[in-house]
């Protein structure tokens, strides 16, 4: 967690009144919209997906530029957005960093969406 | 429905494995992005938000735009997103278009990021 004293804070937890249970205001659709557009994108779907298929449900950048087929770098920029929205966890260790789904993220941006 | 017969198959209808349950191919996330871009912008947040406010869960545009602050072609344009990408449904009765929430749309794009 070596990252969460600086990092703004993530548009994920900022999220909590559910889309249809009453109209939302400019400011809490400004944030659940961001939230939205660091997933609305194949790569990062696709990144997330990966990594929650990974037996220990982790990753470095090395285990996803295979099989996402693009390169390093490309594949760290989406992982930051990812991180800077609070979907993803990012822990050094090492040479590499190792990335993690923050558990409950995706729970909580389903659930803006709709209400359980 | 009389929509139902040229429009396009709704990207809500052709999302349905969920993001953690297995790595996404690459068709599936290009879709479910699509779906996700639709709502990941806050004035189609606030509109969608709004319709499922309504006492009778439905809109015309002549109900949006005052809350929502923009002109009728704006709001027409972000309904017509939504309405492509199935999370609308749009009725024309008399002069106006009425715009209310396809049933489990919003229930479905919410199952992909997060199995329930």
């Amino acid at each position: 967690m070596t990252t969460a004293l600086t990092a703004p804070a993530p548009a994920v937890e900022a999220c909590c009144t559910p889309l249809t249970s009453e109209a939302l205001s400019a400011e809490d659709a400004q944030r659940f919209a961001q939230l939205l557009k660091a997933v609305a994108e194949p790569t990062r779907l696709r990144l997330v997906s990966l990594i929650a298929a990974q037996e220990n449900k982790e990753a470095c950048v090395c285990d996803l530029t295979e099989p996402i087929g693009l390169g390093q770098p490309t594949v760290s920029h989406h992982l930051k957005i990812l991180v800077d929205a609070g979907i993803l966890h990012r822990e050094k260790r090492g040479v590499w960093a190792y990335y993690s789904i923050v558990p409950g993220a995706l729970e909580r941006a389903a659930a803006v969406l709709s209400p359980r």
